[in-house]
């Protein structure tokens, strides 16, 4: 028996989102059950092309989805549940969350067949359960979504404060300001690890509250007069609301653009939020309102191409027009990686003559993460003897475990996806790296991030391919012409590539033996490394295309 | 003849750099003759796949290379000089330059194969010299690489104050410190249009001093114990030696790391800068030193995977090593684009143990390129006519232009890569709109950027390739299996991928008449067309893969 499988322990490994910021996956172990939390998707740089969604990949858990007894869900984040529905099938297990979260979980499963299959047990806000051996308490924080849930884990071998995203807002627009008694309770009732997000530890500064963004953008509204366009994330329903207030107070009517916008705004308004939310106007009749009667908010604040934003900028939205002296107002951050895509969009607005206001120029967006400030309070709140910080990359939780100690929290341990760590009995430390990995969203298929498919077209990216098919009798004789087909080479010498490359395949078949000559596989393989040489010399890239060379072999009778 | 042919107008027609930030090339006509200002490359995105490097489409010039009269560089940066060896035999005119970027295009040039070929007349720093009916005076400016040159260009239609890239450093220390009377006579004596660098137009305060960027960091080193890196740009001479200066005063040692950097401090030498710089310590001997009392400086500020730092952070110099304790200072700014990069480069350190210092964190870095107060000093001095701003996206030149008409130009003009502007007589007005576009730097070529082989390789990246090749007899019988070659599509279905497309095959070669079928361009194209389906129903793609079809038509004898 392994080590780390005595049944007084106490588990955690991340499978994602310790060591990036995304596709979070949490796993704790206690009494020999598994319990995850979260299960979040994350979107792919260059490096996997074609790619745009990337998942952990589960098959450790999956290897031992009989020991898992839930899944817990603390928010409706994309990189807390978007991967739930690709993923479920492999590890099968009941699905615990708040009630706005779990309309989002069913949207996501309907449309996936998935919802008649699925166990959902709905947790009330400030809820317990008892999901295995874990007693489990959902404790409402503050964030950039609707119910944003810390929760309390108790197992036998301690408890864990695991704080899902979360920010202090002193004046929340939608839900509660965190309780702060209730806080210095659990510390009080003793916790041995907080595992804590890391987003902002860099900031020393505290977030900010919604609502100085709310009255900031209402006075900004009251001395424009042309359309107004507000771009915001889309599960920011407490944004949405101040862009919509700010509208109302304004006089202007209230236009949501974009489809996840309003499934969002549904979800809050079927879960009891957004109770004075507006009266909303359709698309095809907000035209029809002067300019200055009208505010559109859109998805697209982060330039993306297919986002209400950018295509209403690039004139593909049949009812919905920006035009000269209109104001688009980005009510968001520049996620780091999207500087390109947000830029592009700003050009082409700029082209079409409206003004730009972002948050570098105005009060017109808060984080929901929490600041150094914000750290500090938690760590006074919840006073843990291990602090574990997660939902970073490495400098994030490097950072936010040398900020916890310099506060005096005594041990801190920095997990990475993977790292399986005992949290009890202490000291905390990494027991086992388990191999992990990501799952790309390729067409239908979830494969491997290393897979052949994605490898491939990797290689083809920098080097281009080049496919040879060569048709022979027994002796290897030529029966046709090789049929040389060029895949991204540049054909730009003085010699035309194919011809280049037919040339290579004789030279290379004239200089085998007739023994070797007549073996089709030998006959391949001696073609393909010269026309591969051939075609590296032709364009002087470092590596030559990606080759293949195939043989028919026809008897002749 | 067309309307802008006249030989007292005079026009100004940006190929580069108007419109992005990047492959500067500027072309100035007057007296029926061309002059041109610049000429640089810019580094590609994801959307030219497998691409590092692109230029300006010179091919509006080439075809008038008889009235090129020639083409002053104004300073050595890669986006205003590194695309002339690339390009020159396209244009092939004299080359002006002052001796440090004379220097740095020899090196160039000499690589090219090029030297012999190229007429290279040096200007003295502030210097004049006479191009064809172009009257050119150099003015040295402040910018982060040695000798920046304004160049005001004296015509019989008017003058131009072409910028370049500037600031105003109060203390620079490499070069003189702008000389404000000679700015201000420039101004006495009539400017027609100010061409004016737009970068940093955001930017309220002024750029900031080299002086105070090397009393910080001098200041910072004394607490260091530990191995130091530094990492900056490896044209900026002026802060390679702020960072020797400051090991020097904290008796450390110093060894550049980087063929660039070598390349710079020698051209800077040779240029007669840098006449306090130490002596180097070599690599390899660097690493019997101390820890405190070695400074390296690195190349790769960016995160470039090739560069100096991150070798040495991932373990790949042999002599180099970063420890536990060392310190890491990015005497840079992120470029925009470049957040992943340098975020994994960070990363590494972290894991490794390092600390690291960003512009973030404290002031050691300052920008080569005017803020608004300094843009608001240029314009004072120069009192143009007109404003045309450059060196920047739509968004960082349309501001600019509303920044100049703020403080009373009244005439301001935003060119676009391609616009030939009238600048005289006037008003300032677009003309005509010129083709242009960019080339790319694939292998040994240069090719369009919309060329078959960039286009090829984009495709294949988001939905892969399939080349399907066929022998057939004179009627179309199959003589051999079909060879099925998948780049790039995942094979993750329950049927075999490769089986898929061969049953599609069959397919439509069955349904085809025996006259369709015998001939081989329609079998190829039904059966391409049906394979293409059948994989796009089998990955679930938008888009079917790359489909080639190739068949050899065998003739029995």
């Amino acid at each position: 028996m392994p080590q780390h499988d005595s049944k007084d322990d106490l588990y955690f490994l991340p499978l994602g989102g310790s060591g990036e910021i995304g596709m979070n996956l949490n796993l704790y172990k206690s009494q020999g059950k598994w319990l995850m939390v979260d299960c979040g998707i994350s979107f792919a740089d260059s490096y996997l092309p074609g790619i745009d969604i990337i998942m952990p990949n589960t098959s450790y858990i999956e290897q031992r989805r009989d020991k898992l007894v839930g899944l817990i869900i603390t928010h409706a984040h994309e990189d807390h549940v978007g991967a739930l529905a690709h993923l479920w099938r492999r590890f099968r297990c009941p699905v615990y969350a708040t009630p706005f979260t779990m309309i989002i979980i069913r949207l996501k499963l309907a449309e996936a067949g998935l919802l008649d299959e699925v166990p959902l047990i709905e947790v009330p806000l400030e809820g317990s359960v008892k999901v295995g051996p874990f007693a489990v308490d959902f404790m409402s924080l503050t964030h950039s979504i609707p119910e944003p849930n810390a929760v309390r884990i108790n197992t036998t071998a301690g408890t864990i404060f695991h704080t899902g995203d979360w920010k202090l807002d002193p004046e929340p627009l939608l839900g509660e300001k965190t309780n702060a008694e209730r806080m210095q309770q659990v510390g009080d009732e003793g916790v041995l690890a907080l595992v804590c997000d890391s987003t902002n530890v860099f900031n020393v500064e505290a977030s900010g509250s919604e609502s100085k963004v709310r009255d900031n953008i209402s006075q900004m509204l009251s001395s424009k007069k042309g359309k107004i366009f507000c771009a915001t994330f889309s599960s920011n329903v407490a944004r949405v609301d101040s862009l919509a207030q700010a509208a109302k107070k304004n006089g202007r009517e209230v236009c949501l653009v974009g489809r996840s916008l309003k499934r969002n705004v549904a979800a809050a308004i079927e879960a009891g939020y957004l109770q004075d939310f507006p009266k909303l106007v359709d698309e095809s009749d907000a035209g029809y309102l002067p300019n200055e009667k009208i505010l559109y908010i859109c998805t697209g604040c982060q330039g993306e191409a297919r986002a209400a934003l950018m295509r209403i900028a690039q004139g593909n939205n049949r009812d919905v027009t920006i035009s000269r002296g209109d104001t688009v107002i980005f009510s968001s951050k520049i996620i780091p990686g999207n500087e390109l895509p947000i830029g592009r969009l700003h050009n082409n607005l700029v082209e079409i003559g409206a003004e730009i206001i972002t948050e570098n120029d105005s009060f017109v967006h808060v984080s929901g993460h929490p600041g150094q400030s914000e750290l500090s309070q938690m760590y006074d709140w919840i006073r843990p003897e291990i602090l574990v910080p997660v939902h970073g990359e490495l400098r994030h939780m490097v950072r936010q475990a040398e900020f916890g100690k310099s506060l005096g929290i005594k041990n801190t341990i920095v997990p990475q996806n993977g790292t399986l760590i005992r949290l009890s009995p202490g000291p905390a430390k990494i027991i086992e790296y388990i191999d992990t990995g990501r799952l790309a969203l390729d067409g239908q298929f979830i494969i491997p991030a290393e897979d052949d498919a994605i490898v491939t077209r990797r290689r083809i990216l920098y080097n281009g391919a080049l496919v040879v098919s060569l048709v022979v009798d027994e002796t290897g004789e030529f029966l046709a012409t090789p049929e040389i087909t060029n895949l991204g080479n540049p054909d730009a010498g003085t010699t035309p590539f194919e011809d280049t490359i037919i040339e290579a395949v004789f030279a290379a078949a004239d200089k085998l033996t007739r023994k070797q000559r007549a073996d089709k596989n030998k006959l391949a393989e001696a073609v393909r490394v010269n026309v591969r040489k051939a075609a590296k010399n032709y364009t002087f890239k470092e590596t030559g295309p990606l080759t293949t060379v195939t043989v028919s072999q026809i008897t002749k009778d």
